[in-house]
């Protein structure tokens, strides 16, 4: 299998810090053209991460003639999958799928892995199998079924499910569906999760215990704190989980791929390029895309291409990194400049305990603790018989990230609970903050980015459409918004070219 | 626009019934056909449904020639919008979609008209915003709200969850999900909902009023009396509607297509024949398959095709009236003799009052009656100013159409409303259960026949695939799960042809 030199690993016996992994998703070698006309492609889709693998896939699969280029050595984007050199495999980013976000299920069903599934949590180990916060210097335990009953009927009592209802009534069309209410939209999107937690505690709605559950639960949702996040995005996200903590949590953490993300999304690279239409170029950083009615030049730091159309899927924290002549809008620079939230760790821990396998831990307020590493969950066993514990930071600061020392690492496991420390052998990680063709993991908005922002970011300009799970329409930030915005950029693009764009070279 | 010969009309005021539409979704002039080498297709496609269509439209990007035939003059099968002479337009089989059914969700947003939806129910007509239902001669009234809170609680004490959740863990394998239990499945499926309604009322688990409601939204469900419903397939629901008698009417009878349903079946039968690789069919009866390891021959009523594989959506009521050689399993022909048990009319009505947009009307178990008509509910308001009333009949005998006696459908609605018969202005619908290439409507299954035939009907024979809504993983039965069977197939069939089935005629 080839190797990508993303992704972190390091081991506290021997103190060694490693970088680069197997990974069915790096691709050599890194480019491969074919012929095309005058070296005109039809599109060129810049990212390959799933969007643009969709992207790629569908356009080719069209007809079209299509240049696929990558920053990377490997498609998936913020979603790839390491595997170790004991072959174990880890998801570096994004991970769960859900047959309710059907575009990606639709992937899997497709090519005929949607059985190839395996399960994350589980009560395997029934003396470990609790779920554990910490709020105002009270510990809290709980076990899994108790922990859900709870969570289910505080939640509800958070969120006020005709509230949320009827500010979110159908979530594919946040702003403005049929059902909607423009006014109540904007209201709900300058308020923070925060601001709804003090009106919360002022109203007395929830205990300690259950605030002491909930806003770890939001947080890790956001990778960000309470503060920054927008609590119109949060109805969205309880609306998806059909308002149920329950419901919900099937859909953020269950379901994994037996084989890995990357399998899947290498099935989506290699049908494109089975076509016989795909040229690639990775480890190809675009700088500069200068767009004019009759054709678009993309400069990269391998040359320079021009194609009819072009699908970007730079995600919202990069964007601006590439300049557009001519320029892109005020306000989508603003909201390239304001970005989104999630700059959180996610890091698989080894340990020495097959236990963990069942554990849940959680830091609700304890500050600055928790933003080195906030929430954990047991997510492994491996064949060694130790356990994985994957474990998630918020706001965390890319000048700290856990390469610079990772023997913090164990220290911060310590401080979701002790033994964790102290079974410490570990960890697998990728630095989604400091990367630079991400600064982040799955977008979260901040209070009234998505009023503001959301629909600026979906509009096409000129000969460029712009398709990232960043805006998605469904599941945004997810990898089935992904899948959802590649999908629907190809189709344009190849309705455009069905037309007649395509036809001026024959 | 184009015309079907399908539909009724009937108009009491001149006493007259007439048949065919306008319809979007009709093909004219009925056969196309593009020069293949030596008459040779990579693939036939039986049945223009959503399965079929679907199937051509990916076969057909992914480069293989393909046949589509089809015995209507009209693609969408059990789906299709019928417009009248006045421009309305009445969905005359499946009709709703929902976010949360994603084969069909990306289908709309992929072409861009995700936005172009309207909703059935309302309150506009408070006045009239009443669900009836009548059970052991009592008539219950509810107000919308009221209704839904009772039906989520009373619901939830018919199924109960924890059960529901162990029988059907993962709805889209139903046998054997990673987290199934065969034994409780095979338990459940041999029950039938009438069954667990014994159960319900020996344990007095429900009061006269609560299954007053349900039993008619669940006989509704299956078009069937509910002796004759599994109740394993009656769980699976639930489960797809995350549990919640509410939600799971939002997946239901909410959320249609503003230009109807044939306007998105055209789109998919467009792409697949702007690829230039299309030929079809209309038409066209199958009447034998003859399938050989080299080459499966398609005699119809037409002529008699080639090709290197079949994709068969014929529907399960009606599939045992092509003959197969060599022949299919004795369980296949088993299943395809049993059936499934959706025989329920579904009838526009058009009543000279705009108020009963907002009513709902049921019997719980007025039998005979309810084999007329069992359910009904304000769906549309016309450009006069009338409103319409969808009506739906179960277990409807097929000697007894409406068509024969088109009189009689004012009466029918009389034994929902006496008001509703005097209001009575006319009827539009498709008489399913007679239809010789449907003879029912979406597939239910009987009790025990999941667990015995499920399988056998997903399982290829040599070189013909099986693709149906009515076996599908997901969402059986509905336009949903007919573009996941579809696709899935479609991806099968080309992956073989990349493979080399279509090298030996370069």
């Amino acid at each position: 299998m080839t190797r990508t030199k993303e992704g972190f690993q390091y081991i506290k016996a021997t103190g060694q810090l490693t970088q680069g992994f197997e990974c069915e998703g790096a691709v050599s070698p890194a480019s491969s053209f074919r012929s095309v006309a005058s070296s005109h492609f039809d599109l060129i889709v810049i990212g390959a991460g799933y969007a643009g693998l969709v992207a790629a896939r569908d356009a080719t699969l069209s007809g079209l003639s299509v240049l696929l280029l990558e920053a990377r050595d490997r498609v998936g984007g913020r979603t790839w999958t390491a595997k170790d050199s004991e072959s174990e495999i880890f998801e570096m980013g994004g991970t769960w799928v859900h047959p309710q976000q059907g575009f990606v299920w639709r992937e899997l069903h497709r090519y005929g892995i949607d059985r190839d599934i395996k399960i994350t949590p589980n009560e395997d180990y029934p003396s470990h199998a609790v779920n554990v916060t910490r709020r105002k210097g009270v510990e809290y335990r709980q076990g899994f079924a108790e922990n859900f009953d709870m969570l289910d009927a505080a939640l509800a009592r958070f969120m006020d499910i005709d509230v949320a209802r009827s500010v979110v009534p159908f979530p594919p069309h946040i702003l403005d569906s049929i059902a909607s209410d423009p006014l109540l939209v904007a209201k709900y999107d300058k308020m923070s999760v925060a601001d709804r937690v003090r009106e919360v505690e002022a109203a007395a709605l929830l205990t300690e215990q259950e605030l002491g559950y909930i806003i770890p639960f939001i947080e890790l949702s956001f990778g960000a704190l309470a503060e920054n996040c927008s609590y119109l995005e949060w109805i969205k996200w309880y609306i998806h989980g059909n308002c149920s903590y329950r419901l919900l949590a099937d859909m953020l953490w269950v379901y994994k791929l037996k084989n890995g993300q990357s399998h899947l999304a290498r099935k989506i690279f290699d049908e494109a390029n089975s076509t016989g239409r795909l040229s690639y170029s990775f480890e190809n950083v675009v700088q500069k895309v200068i767009d004019r009615p009759s054709s678009t030049k993309v400069v990269t730091s391998r040359g320079t291409f021009c194609a009819s159309r072009v699908i970007s899927t730079l995600p919202l924290n990069v964007a601006s990194k590439v300049e557009f002549d001519p320029p892109l809008s005020a306000l989508r620079l603003e909201a390239f400049a304001i970005g989104h939230v999630n700059k959180g760790h996610k890091i698989h821990n080894e340990l020495m305990k097959k236990e963990f396998k069942s554990g849940v831990w959680n830091l609700a307020d304890d500050l600055p603790l928790k933003r080195h590493l906030a929430a954990g969950f047991g997510d492994q066993i491996l064949q060694n018989g130790n356990s994985t514990v994957v474990a998630f930071g918020l706001a965390n600061d890319p000048e700290e990230v856990p390469s610079k020392d990772p023997s913090q690492i164990p220290r911060w496991l310590g401080n979701l609970d002790k033994s964790l420390e102290q079974s410490y052998v570990g960890s697998i990680w990728h630095e989604w903050i400091a990367d630079p063709f991400a600064e982040g993991t799955w977008a979260m908005a901040p209070p009234g980015f998505t009023t503001k922002y959301h629909k600026e970011l979906q509009t096409r300009t000129g000969n460029v459409l712009w398709a990232s799970a960043d805006w998605a329409d469904g599941w945004k930030g997810f990898i089935d918004g992904a899948c959802e915005q590649g999908g629907r950029a190809a189709h344009v693009v190849v309705e455009e070219w069905r037309a007649g764009f395509g036809r001026s070279k024959l």
